[in-house]
């Protein structure tokens, strides 16, 4: 690692970890670090699953998935299909490779390792040249509050139910007592630019800002740029559009936007929703249009190019 | 499962297995119980492995790796590649359908259930139809007691060390407290016969007795016989001739028959052995000798029809 102006990029799964990738490639290498939501993550089979960081790590290492966004890339089901037989539960798919980053993890977090380092030493083993964090070593675990369904754990919302109960709210567990992942609050305090990829704000970004000091920290800062996960009023892969109509809020860009309010100075929507650009410039939020859609590498590499400019253009002192 | 007379098999793991293997494929569908080994069982990766009751498992339901004897058929290593490149021990080799096998064991068993539940259901599952017992739904250990190695869990003993410490004798850790597998006790009882399996009596069937009540039932019995693991002063599979020698015994089919005295009605020994024969009949044993390698499916076959010949011909009332 350099000692070149560190870039922070809070995330969730695919979205966030596509925003991070471009980021990866375009600033020098060792200047990005990637706070991961783990409010997501659970136990199945006796294995420790990190989704969100899992995502990101094999994205940033180019052994993702490119079809899915998540999962690694050439994977094989032999062990599921296996389970299947078996008459285990398959609604988590786990793929052969990914479930020797679950073993392994599970392994070393029995003999005392914290999750940073674990994924430290992951993060080095694929090569990756960026600090990714886990918003916190402690365990935080999101449920999902439902109208007629009760409370449900994120995982089980998401996977299993495929999103269908309708929402109501949700509750971070164990999100008040969680100490930042070591690194955290040091790695923002330093950080020229922080940004809020476009991931969930509901269940992927408010996680990480609800872990004691993690918003105070960033609302110091000058340059917090969010990019927009809703585009034209729907959501590129995942349930906030939905979410957001079932509890009672438009799902617009403006009103991620109005989720961050207070905190964020800066503001990347894509080009579809450019009319709404003039409504955010009442909240001193300072905005950029562009396509956000990240379909290739080059459309990684673009917006990622696109941010840093708006960053230099508009923040600079 | 009929009523007819039920045969009881004591087993470790290859050997045992393709002798149950035998019998199950002579005798009438459900008459066979097949008592397993579980001193061997250990944890890796969080998951709860029992080898010798998969070895069973699989070679019954005809889905075992015939070249090895254990493991599983057309079996990948996708995980276990994966989990190598993460930097973790890969000493036990797990395949990628036998991995399924140690994740739903470990899901049942943290969600309460016993392991012969467990195995019952798996059994159902791979359309077995034979009874296959854990010895144990308690947790027993084999612990190696070495010379200059010190104590050593087995199955490091036997796969990360390649059993190449020299044994000095076998601890089996929390025997004392165990009950015998509900059901055991019942079908040993209720048996017409029982048979020892070629398996090692050292550290596969020494456990299975150790456990309170199983040798005192077993010695009730008139029809217990033994087939003997050493064929020449070699074992087929395993460390058996080895341990002997460390522990100041000849390797010998004598050794075995000596080790199961007080127990054992009939011996089965190899032809190759034949000799040694008239030695056992002193200790009011009944030996046959015959072909006992059984390295194809009408090996097992012949000698499972051989052993029940044995027994009509010797043992009838």
């Amino acid at each position: 690692m350099n000692s070149s102006p560190q870039t922070v990029v809070l995330s969730g799964g695919v979205g966030g970890a596509k925003f991070a990738d471009g980021l990866y490639r375009v600033l020098p290498k060792g200047n990005l670090t990637v706070c991961v939501n783990t409010g997501d993550d659970f136990s199945a089979y006796g294995l420790s699953i990190s989704p969100d960081v899992d995502t990101v790590c094999y994205t940033l290492a180019g052994i993702a998935n490119f079809e899915t966004g998540w999962g690694q890339a050439d994977e094989t089901w032999n062990t599921l299909e296996a389970i299947e037989k078996l008459g285990g539960p398959v609604w988590f798919k786990l793929g052969d490779k990914d479930l020797s980053t679950h073993l392994e993890r599970t392994r070393l977090l029995s003999e005392g390792w914290t999750l940073s380092e674990v994924i430290s030493r992951f993060c080095d083993k694929w090569g990756i040249q960026a600090r990714v964090f886990p918003m916190s070593n402690e365990r935080v675990s999101t449920i999902v509050k439902t109208i007629g369904n009760g409370l449900i754990p994120f995982q089980e919302y998401f996977v299993d139910n495929k999103c269908e109960p309708i929402v109501d709210g949700f509750i971070f567990r164990g999100v008040e007592s969680a100490y930042p992942c070591p690194g955290l609050i040091e790695a923002i305090t330093k950080a020229e630019a922080i940004f809020i990829g476009p991931s969930n704000p509901l269940v992927s970004i408010e996680p990480i800002l609800r872990i004691p000091g993690v918003r105070e920290e960033i609302q110091k800062k000058e340059k917090v740029i969010a990019i927009s996960p809703i585009v034209g009023g729907k959501t590129i892969k995942g349930p906030l559009a939905k979410m957001y109509t079932e509890m009672g809020k438009e799902p617009s860009s403006i009103t991620v936007a109005n989720d961050y309010r207070g905190l964020i100075t800066g503001y990347i929507m894509d080009v579809i929703d450019r009319e709404l650009e003039k409504q955010l410039s009442q909240w001193d939020i300072i905005t950029m249009s562009t396509d956000t859609v990240m379909k290739t590498l080059q459309n990684r590499v673009r917006l990622a190019e696109e941010s840093i400019a708006f960053l230099d253009r508009e923040f600079s002192r």
